[in-house]
């Protein structure tokens, strides 16, 4: 048995199932976990470094990975696109601000070019600069977003605009999606298929300190918060519409709504955050991650965690049509 | 074909269907028209007014249908709750706030009590005070409720607590669902099925001007909020952590974020909400709906709706595990 829809057939992959190219968790090693699994793994090229996304698609060897870029942040140095295009990625992702000044460059390099969208305005947007795949997120998802969408209404909102205007383009759901319930939801709302970041997250690749990913497991999915504070901290210059989802800490309780008072003290602010960072103290420094983490339970490899989600998602989707639907 | 689930089998119902006690869309006219249909109706019991609720128990002629409370309101006069127990109510639903010191009369008149929750703690609590129904509400949702969680996620995480502590009792999803995608989707979550809001809002039936019935099959998904400046004017004494998900508008615009300005001017404002209400004016008074907006189109008779809702989930479950399931 296996997960076939028009994104497994466009990637030539075994399940529906994209790793969300988070950053800094997505290295190189997590993305070529997920591809050799039979998913999509894709390098988060983040804020764009250099050295960074060269050693970590180093590190994904000879497997077929994508990579996703903050476009805001990689627009100050549109160099690291080209040198993510010159890898040849199995995709090239683009989330957060206007993508148009860079989808040319994407197309003509032969790569699909990804999408990340948050409304209605975004998702004709990316039909608009010729997007192949558009991943519609909702704001229960880790990292950051806008609040204005869940991703239960977002997806066959998203998936119903792309059906009238282009229905040649996949579009997959992301945000709050961290077991086989959640991907066979997918589904059935109309998507050809699932971006994951936070369960990825909690994996053994990842690029996550041990303390982290351990409050992780811990926790239910009642302790995360959409709040700018790490993005004033850390001097993020995000557009002001998005926040991070993250776990709620002291860090956040102290500051969440004094956004004001925090920009005046940034200066030994962060000098305190990087300091935790390094000692792994997370009452002080972020766990960024989403709704999802109720759901999580273990850390395990990514590769195993790949065949576990595709297999919990098809027994899911056998089981409840088999049960449900009475003749 | 059918749709069965524990929830069908419970209340000896044709559709996993619940209409939610909406105050004041859900008439007797409307619950009725649901429950004829295969679905279970509710009467929405709201902040409590004997007349009203009479009258609409009445409308509901010989129908079964079950009632909804919004908790802290009725505990001004828990003579209502006698009142809508006397009907012998199909079900009886507690909303907002403690449920603890009704649950015992609920239960001793019979009639099998239905919470609904926004979070962990919530659920536990309805567990604890012997609820036999839990609705697990996301923000997604119209009306009242958190921000805390997406129906996405909160719905599985109900589930599993549930499956662990008292697997006997049933789980709806509420918040986003509008179509049969949406049901399908929270049967693939683990729900036993749906309560469905604003989608039964924009109905032939429900207690509405048509002017604002008219402004919802225009607008997309995209424009609602989470506000308390209505409750505020309207002096409904909220606890502050719940808000409210309604269209965005002018009175919105000018009010949200000047809360403790609006405050000071409540009266003035307030007289300009009614009167607003009374000629149909909808960027002066309230359209409370959530973001399945974006999924309505018509007006349909509710019975219809019902039909229509389980068709098409129907459909969707049984063409998508046969499609996506290769084997
Ligand atoms: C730790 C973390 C970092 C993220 N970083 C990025 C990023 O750099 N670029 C990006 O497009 N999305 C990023 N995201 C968002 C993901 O692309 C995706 O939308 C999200 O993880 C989906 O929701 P989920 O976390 O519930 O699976 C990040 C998410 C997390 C949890
Ligand atoms: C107009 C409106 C009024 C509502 N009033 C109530 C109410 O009085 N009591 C209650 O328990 N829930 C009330 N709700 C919330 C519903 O019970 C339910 O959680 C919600 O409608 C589900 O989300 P949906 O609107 O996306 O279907 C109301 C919802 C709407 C849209």
């Amino acid at each position: 048995m296996a997960l076939r829809t028009r994104l497994t057939d466009m990637f030539g992959i075994r399940h529906p199932i994209v790793l969300a190219p988070m950053d800094p968790a997505a290295g190189g090693a997590l993305a070529a976990a997920v591809s050799a699994a039979g998913g999509l793994g894709m390098i988060g090229g983040g804020y764009g470094n250099r050295e960074i996304l060269e050693a970590e698609f180093a590190k994904a060897g000879n497997q077929r990975v994508g990579c996703g870029f903050i476009t805001w942040s990689m627009a100050r140095d549109p160099s690291l696109l080209d040198l993510a295009l010159a890898r040849r990625p199995a995709a090239l992702m683009l989330s957060f601000s206007d993508p148009a000044p860079f989808a040319e460059t994407v197309r003509a390099a032969g790569v699909p070019l990804i999408c990340q969208v948050h409304n209605l305005d975004h998702a004709r947007r990316a039909l608009d600069v010729g997007a192949s795949v558009i991943v519609a997120q909702g704001t229960d998802a880790g990292g950051h977003g806008l609040t204005t969408r869940g991703t239960l209404t977002l997806v066959p909102s998203v998936v119903d605009l792309v059906a009238r205007e282009r229905p040649e383009i996949l579009v997959l759901a992301a945000g709050g999606i961290a077991d086989g319930r959640g991907i066979a939801a997918a589904l059935m709302l109309g998507a050809d298929g699932v971006l994951i970041g936070t369960r990825f997250w909690a994996t053994q690749e990842a690029l996550i300190h041990p303390a982290a990913k351990a409050r992780v497991v811990a926790a239910t999915g009642d302790e995360t918060v959409r709040t700018s504070v790490y993005d004033i901290v850390r001097n993020r210059a995000w557009p002001p519409e998005y926040t991070g989802r993250l776990m709620r800490n002291r860090f956040i309780e102290t500051w969440h709504g004094r956004e004001e008072e925090l920009r005046s003290l940034v200066g030994a602010e962060r000098e305190r955050v990087e300091a935790a960072d390094r000692r792994g103290d997370y009452e002080v420094s972020n766990v960024t991650v989403g709704e999802a983490i109720g759901l999580v339970r273990d850390l395990p490899p990514a590769g195993e965690l790949v065949e576990r989600l595709a297999v919990e998602a098809e027994v899911r989707l056998a089981s409840v049509a088999r049960h449900t639907l009475a003749t």
